[in-house]
């Protein structure tokens, strides 16, 4: 793994030690945490945590979980481990493959899992074998859904968030197990369409599908350059700390 | 069929005779013909046309179209040949059950076929059999899609209006056998969830599914009491006739 750099999250209230040459969680990860409704108490599990950015914000704004990440790579389990020491939220790493995972993560049900499966079919070697394996997609998205599933609950929700153009797949690996299922789109700029979306879904429930207003990223039109320009919302929720669960809410 | 009424369509363009207590189409199939992008020349097929008021809208804003419509009830085909010639609009009207088309049907290939299935499964009786015929999903709503497909040459498209929370159901339907699939919310008002969703999908095409940001129906956040409140651009598509079809256009 490359030379570590030290990367504050939630208006530094978190800070990650991520590889500079690697996989390095962002906005989406943050999204992700904000999006999940655990509650204190409860077992959440992150699939395929990474340096544990995910579970390090959903742990910060929720004290008190059961908080467990699943990673493949070794170099990036300890990372999370150290990472979750270092700012002082308890979290279990364990090291194993989401599609074959280990016996003491088989043995344990969650209430939630949350997951940013990789983005990207194939295409080009990064040239960190770390960031290699993260980005593309080894493991298919339909593999995620199925091991998210398989450890839940019954009627515990799993969130992910993905590009907005695999929502087709997500849809279709979620078909028949779980339901309920809410859709936020996350666009860059108002009147754009979702680059990413955030899909929520509860286990064995047969509950309608609810398409959300989406989440605007951006406040200018374009890209206004190195000037900082994140909506109200968005910035509360990346530097604030501040939950996405009242846009998921149904409102009664 | 009951008592019929005369309704101003494209605010008076159009003049389309509807039974008083059957089914009544509204703003629904006007967008739907807004959101196809036929071209004169191109032959169009209205699956479940009803009193013709999505393809007569479609045929007033595109001359020249080969427009042919399928409805299963023939005193609803009936009316749309009237409403057809009333409104000085060619438009080939068959009556047939669309998941068994008759011969003269399945001879011809279109380039475009738009449909607004039914949006209620069962629920109660309506006083009208024709209306509860029209509204509840007496074919499921894969069978309209496969009917549709079928229809369509090769890279046809296929565009539906649909209650948002059948976007799985559709998805799963068009997999495999179109792509390129554009999703249109539409909502009520800003912020809120889409009641509605347009979907245009490109027969045996493999692009990425692109989900759009939301078209809003109305200005006030809330209901104005009888006030018309509606959006400029809802206002230029129910009220003049305006097409959709820009914001399905890729941006390249």
């Amino acid at each position: 793994m490359s030379e570590l750099t030290s990367d504050g999250f939630l208006g530094g209230r978190l800070r990650i030690a991520q590889p500079r040459g690697g996989f390095r969680s962002g906005a989406d990860a943050v999204m992700l945490a904000a999006a999940c409704p655990a509650q204190a108490g409860q077992a959440v599990l992150d699939l395929g945590c990474g340096a544990g950015v995910a579970g390090l914000c959903l742990g910060w704004r929720v004290p008190g979980l059961h908080l467990v990440g699943l990673e493949q790579q070794a170099a990036y389990a300890d990372l999370a481990t150290r990472n979750a020491a270092a700012n002082g939220i308890a979290m279990q790493v364990v090291t194993g493959d989401l599609a074959r995972p280990p016996a003491q993560l088989r043995s344990q049900i969650f209430d939630h899992v949350i997951a940013n499966p990789p983005y990207f079919l194939g295409g080009t070697p990064a040239p960190d074998g770390g960031r290699a394996i993260a980005r593309r997609e080894e493991t298919p998205l339909s593999v995620w859904i199925d091991s998210a599933l398989r450890r839940l609950r019954p009627r515990g929700m799993v969130t992910l968030i993905q590009r907005a153009d695999r929502l087709d797949a997500m849809l279709a690996s979620l078909s028949g197990r779980a339901g309920s299922v809410a859709i936020l789109p996350v666009a860059g700029r108002a009147g754009r369409e979702a680059g990413r979306v955030i899909v929520q879904a509860t286990k064995g429930a047969r509950g309608p599908l609810r398409l959300l207003a989406p989440f605007v990223m951006h406040r200018a039109p374009a890209h206004p350059g190195d000037r900082e320009d994140l909506t109200e919302a968005a910035s509360a929720v990346l530097r604030e700390g501040s939950p996405l669960t009242d846009l998921f809410a149904k409102v009664s």
